[in-house]
């Protein structure tokens, strides 16, 4: 998608040297635009945990590329054990999301299946490349099945689409159009009128400072809003869906996703406004049956709820937000089940949020 | 309650001068504390307009105050109706608490009433006096009526009960004691013991600003959360019971209250957690039967989604969080349905929320 009317992804190999992997860097938008290096796995490894990338799909191939630039560091005799430690190292990075782990695996069976290839390093390029193409075909096709619910709204209601979003499920969580924002951005280039109101996120604002600009760099009507005020809005007809990302979703249906979605889910229900889900299959868990009880809530650094960080004299600054003689708690995700979750939007299409109509789409997972 | 050790209210006659009236400045608080002189009622609009002071009981203090301190300073001949004037002026100042009508009125009627009394000054500063030293008992008595509810799940419990609640309802929105705050001061103050999680409260702040330094400075264990934590934290059984304040609670147990309550309130219901709105009668709206029909919902100025202050280089800097394309909506209050309410517990005691019970607490108003 354009940023100040260039077409990005967020993710790309350096045109110069093959060795450099380079990341739009999100932890200075939408106040700065830059771009952040990676040479190692290491480097990969610190992208992910510090959130210079952040987003399930965008995890999963920024780690694909670290495994990748390791093997290109692994010169010794015993590279391939190396490897695993390093796969392993990646796959630590972030404990919720599951295509973290799916992308690893997936780019270690690739190394060990072709170790003896003279083009080995080329090839495993290439193959992370595969992973970063896959993710934008999930997201354009995620966006087209996304669009007839949009096109059925402003059927019925003849005005613009007022659709809630959370947290940022957008192209810069993914590689180009996004999982949430997709079926937004293909309305929008459609010609159909949407409005987008955007919860804030806190503790680390990403709907205030990466969804907002997004959508305001590819020209979306769009409002932010704190995270309290969808009850209020959906209580006054004031949304007409809401469609979240995921970072993991169970074969059941339950979906976690950035703290906050359940509450948001909870009030689409109260008022019968349509909760989406939109997510690539990658995204799903297809081990685990119960959310709440199974998927593992990572806790977050104190000093994401008690700090803030904003733009002040034309700077990055850190402001602290609670008394001196407080603490705070810092869970990053939570989980909404699947009896809130009205559908899923896949790269395959939608479905209901159950196993069977989950499986229906995805039947070679049937009997695995 | 105490700051720094020491006893205070929230607003008081200044000592030396009687024609001063001193309130603490909440806009500066947690990073500074300081007092805002009001010697007008000029003073006084500001003071509630501005949110130097804030919460339903406290703007009905100070709205008394300022219709004394507009007394002073009439001495025209057609000063009567400029009182009335001044009335209508001071009701103007905030959209949503139904208190601050009711101390006005209270304050307009005793003054035409005792037009011709030679010490009317004095009488309508202490008539004053007695609102504030009402709200006091009101808060008094919701704490010793709370205190029994904390009381019973500790004693099942048996260990720290887990309070949840949402801006704040602490003593600085009141006199002393506060009305959500009340029952956790009254069990801490007995030794029962209780821990806080208390909601930042976006987009001002009150939790992490307010409560936080309140329970702080008293001594309760509390962590400050994002307002999307709260779902999480009630589906994991790490919460007890939610307790909220009101600014206007219909005559039918509808709760308006600050924007997202209503979230908090469905997620209680969501995983049978007791949903708890304490409030002094003043704050009851006996007219309206239609919570999210019929009260009225402030919208604020959008800097305040947009912006936000904090604490850097010991000074309060205000820094910028959304992108410069992007713009805000910003709703102060939203309504909590009667059917998510546990219960009220207002100064005659426990009720629960719906017409029948309301009225048999206050059997006078029944043939209003």
């Amino acid at each position: 998608m354009k940023i100040q009317g260039k077409h990005y992804h967020t993710i790309w190999v350096d045109a110069d040297d093959p060795r450099i992997i380079l990341v739009i860097d999100q932890r200075k938008l939408p106040f700065v635009f830059e771009t952040f290096a990676m040479r190692s796995a290491d480097d990969a490894f610190f992208a992910i945990k510090e959130m210079v990338v952040r987003g399930a799909p965008l995890i999963g191939v920024t780690a694909a590329y670290g495994m990748y630039l390791a093997l290109r560091q692994l010169q010794n005799e015993s590279w391939e054990e190396d490897l695993i430690r390093v796969a392993d190292y990646l796959k630590s990075s972030r404990p919720t999301a599951v295509n973290l782990a799916f992308a690893v695996d997936e780019m270690l069976a690739f190394v060990l299946a072709n170790k003896d290839d003279a083009e080995l390093i080329e090839k495993v390029l290439a193959k992370a490349g595969e992973l970063k193409q896959q993710e934008i075909e999930f997201g354009d096709r995620i966006g087209e099945y996304g669009l007839e619910l949009i096109e059925e709204i402003y059927e019925k209601k003849g005005s613009s689409v007022n659709i809630l979003t959370h947290c940022n499920a957008g192209w810069l969580a993914c590689i180009d159009w996004g999982t949430a924002t997709a079926p937004i951005y293909k309305a929008h280039l459609k010609g159909i009128p949407v409005h987008v109101w955007v919860d804030e996120t806190r503790p680390r604002n990403q709907g205030a400072r990466l969804t907002a600009y997004e959508l305001g760099e590819q020209g979306v009507p769009h409002k932010v809003i704190p995270d309290n005020a969808g009850g209020h809005l959906m209580q006054h007809g004031m949304v007409d869906m809401v469609i979240v990302g995921s970072d993991r979703t169970t074969v059941t249906g339950d979906v976690a996703n950035k703290i906050g979605t359940y509450l948001k889910a909870l009030a689409a229900h109260d008022n019968n406004v349509p909760f989406y889900v939109a997510l690539p299959s990658s995204t799903f868990d297809w081990d685990m049956n119960d959310g709440v009880k199974e998927i593992p809530i990572e806790q977050r650094a104190g000093d994401e709820v008690a700090e803030i960080e904003g733009w002040h004299d034309e700077q990055i600054k850190t402001v602290r937000l609670i008394p001196e003689k407080s603490s705070v708690a810092n869970y990053g995700f939570d989980v909404t089940p699947a009896r809130l979750v009205s559908g899923l939007i896949s790269e395959r299409g939608i479905c209901k949020a159950d196993k069977q109509s989950i499986l229906k789409l995805y039947p070679e997972k049937i009997n695995r």
